[in-house]
């Protein structure tokens, strides 16, 4: 985790801007689970604020709305195997940690475990909106901590050094992209 | 636009689920606005609803409370150059349409031009949120048309035929993303 470095919150929106997907983990009262999570994204930049889709049915949902908090992380391409196993199980039903063999850390500002050897963290508590939790499974959530991997992001910019540690995109059926070629546009 | 073929409702989402920025199309009264927006994404699958961050100072914001109607297009690389421009100037104040020479159609189910060339469409009607459009400049909209140039996605499916063709991920700055490499996951 020596690679690890703060984010200023005011930057932390370039964690998320180019839309890749997500892990998830959470915890309460001793109870953790990691699920994964296509659907997030900024809301606002400072402070920074995100929206995470989170299904009823989910284990993660229950804790989330115990705990009032989550981490979002960022996968590289070599974690994509491991970003589809969290997202097909139940974590009522078996323990993902152990059934996956992920090896944990834990997170700076809230109480959660967060997966090792993401590229990025995005440290996060739940704002109470019960309208939109009960109605669209939509969660407003405050950045509260970021960090990321600093030979992939740095001074505000992704730069990845090789294939395999590209950030991902969900499509479905297991089938992803990987974030693809940086280019520069200048303005009319 | 010979090649745009529907895309069912249930899904549409599978056009936004890789997280590409998108540009941004309303209409109220005559006036019409085009703007890029790099924070949308699906809310839910079927009838698929759809979020978009749209700040109280864009023209486009205006249009859209008039309204209660947006189209979300998805750009391809050859419109990176378009999109930042569309992105950096303001519709109150000049006629972007006019200014960067764009060719529109007319939407199908809202009032609302389209810009002509796109990989991608979903046309949207606003779900009144009021407290999530004051506080969070959250708007959250029921996706009722759907249509993509088969060229790139048939099936439930993106692929591109060539790097030009290729949907595009904002970072800041001018600086974006193609979508890159496809590649499949089997789950452990």
């Amino acid at each position: 985790m020596n690679h690890l470095q703060d984010v200023p919150l005011a930057k932390a929106y370039l964690l998320l801007n180019h839309g890749p997907s997500t892990i998830v983990t959470s915890e309460h009262e001793g109870l953790a689970n990691v699920m994964a999570a296509a659907w997030v994204m900024p809301l606002d930049f400072d402070p920074p604020k995100l929206m995470l889709v989170l299904d009823r049915n989910t284990w993660s949902r229950h804790l989330v709305e115990g705990s009032g908090a989550f981490v979002i992380q960022l996968p590289s391409r070599r974690q994509a195997e491991l970003t589809l196993a969290v997202g097909s199980s139940n974590g009522g039903e078996l323990d993902k940690f152990a059934r996956y063999d992920i090896a944990t850390a834990r997170a700076r500002q809230v109480q959660a475990p967060i997966v090792e050897g993401c590229l990025a963290y995005l440290e996060c508590r739940v704002i109470a909106e019960p309208h939109n939790q009960e109605k669209y499974d939509l969660f407003i959530a405050e950045v509260v901590a970021a960090y990321a991997d600093e030979r992939v992001f740095s001074k505000g910019r992704w730069h990845f050094p090789d294939e395999e540690s590209r950030t991902i995109h969900y499509q479905a059926g297991g089938a992803f992209f990987a974030t693809g070629e940086a280019f520069q546009v200048v303005k009319a």
